[in-house]
């Protein structure tokens, strides 16, 4: 029996979208003023799904509290109150747009999820934008 | 890498469930309260749903401004406070169930989504009814 | 000790904004969109905020299955799926405004409370627009 | 044109996480303070999703009443202000953690919805957490 | 100048609402089905509001992270996953009501609030029913 | 007839606590993670209450139109994806705490209302964190 399980959690932050090999005119056009060079942020709502088989012992797919200290470790740690274009060294070069910071975090929390698992996740950038990235 | 992004909108409109091919007792049996003919309405919440590569320049799937103003154009500007059995013309002969008109709102946002993109609408009727079309 | 108690409820009309008395330009200059002859609708949330003594016997202010009934009875049967312009006769001669609306539900409720305690009324018209009434 | 319709309700509950057959430390190092002897308990929001063809006679995929009746039946006068370990028989021999909940109620719904169409269950745990199961 | 910060939290606990000196009839009579002797639970969400002056040199009426610590330590420490009957010692013989509830949080935080600053408390039993005691 | 009407409005910034004339170890003291000197931000939700008497001939108490037109050119104009230390005048001298920005908020609201009418103003910094300011 295969169920997936999901947990919510939370990051602020601040970003700024532009490309260093782009002029103004063109960050602007493109970007408009999620391009502001004094950046802005966001409350980012995150949410982990983790597919697999209901454990026939425990009853669970994974250990929710587990899968809330993976979270913490990895994403909430390294991305809450910081500047993801200055102090989160993916971002170095890779703009941090709502789809590619999805990505980052799937890439970040797939090693630390069994390979029997599906992982897929949810990252809303405010109440009303949000991606999935299903890896 | 494939994402989805989902934009957040909304309209307030008046409705009718019946069939003028069917008496009062048919219409009130099938519909119930939903068959006034005064009429009755919705908060109508909308998430349009687009899936596609991430654009390696920009790091979007698709510009959520320019989603925005598609809905906008093509759905809010139509729905909006008003009375979709009479002024909206897609109800003329089609009955607004809430599958209905998640249907016509996939269908007049298709044209202006690019062809190598996925489109889906989820529509909540109210918070405790919601349709999901993928086309 | 002083508690108050609150019970959400909901309700999907329709309505219209206008005065008879003012001829359709001034209507529209007014009301706007709100105006449309062929009404547009809302699903209406609404709070019921009860302020009293706990009772130290039940250690209940007000038993809050009692004040569900009550606006059941009340208001939900009464304002659900109708047509607030036509069919809710308190709103013959009063523009069913959120304000107005607020009142009405005030004055409906408060004597089938008891009293000693003190009604106070929130409803949402959306989730973005809510008027509070204290009596 | 296939839609899927998704209808919400809730219920309260107490529930326990053990195994009869594992001692108190092994109990207390798997399920932690789920594992609490004298129960804790839970609202659970729960959305039923049912994806089939639209009817072109009724413009409905499902009657939502008749959906919101069977869930009421099935589910919330079955587990609604209960202890699910001591007094839902489904949880005799089985843990109630949210995913085998979630298999209990697709499994109690599944003869209630006719056999052309998908069910779909949704169990939110609390706000944060929560599971799904497709069958 | 006066501003009130108000921050959430919340706890998980199961209850059961009698009176040890009435018979069964009477406790069933009252109290329904929050009578059940095998208890049933709740998700709480909690928020606790303290109003008073803006400290000109931090900005803060009153630090956030200082206030969430204090409602960890009291209040989730105390009362998450727990039976509230059985296993807080508060209501060994007050009824575990909303409103009883949210006077021993009042209770028990006050001493840790400074007391030139006004504490209120609200307390979500349900998404449907809530108190506020303002002591 | 006194009614409060409230109207949501939202927008996105980055901020910073610290004071200039701190050092860095007090500032990290006091602010901690809110000191990050590359900033960090959130998603603002605002909400705007105004009392007064219900207009007999709208029965308006204000309308909500030209509320929302207010805030857009006063609050979200100048605050949205804006960095609020370094480019939003109010705070050259001011640090950006949920409190202050509120007050600034209710400062630059104030002379748009009429001043028969009274005004407050409710911020969420986060879901968990907000502040009322009532003048």
């Amino acid at each position: 029996m295969t169920v997936t399980v999901s947990r919510k959690a939370h990051f602020n932050a601040a970003h700024r979208l532009f490309r260093s090999d782009w002029d103004d005119a063109k960050n602007e056009e493109v970007f408009g003023k999620c391009n502001n060079p004094f950046y802005h942020g966001h409350n980012y709502d995150l949410i982990v799904h983790v597919t697999g088989e209901i454990d026939k012992k425990t009853g669970y797919v994974m250990d929710m509290k587990v899968l809330k200290d993976i979270i913490k470790a990895e994403i909430e740690d390294a991305f809450d109150h910081k500047n993801l274009n200055e102090q989160v060294p993916e971002f170095k070069d890779l703009i941090p747009t709502a789809e590619n910071i999805a990505v980052v975090i799937w890439e970040k929390l797939r090693p630390h999820i069994s390979s029997d698992k599906k992982l897929e996740v949810t990252l809303y950038e405010t109440p009303r934008n949000y991606v999935v990235y299903k890896g």
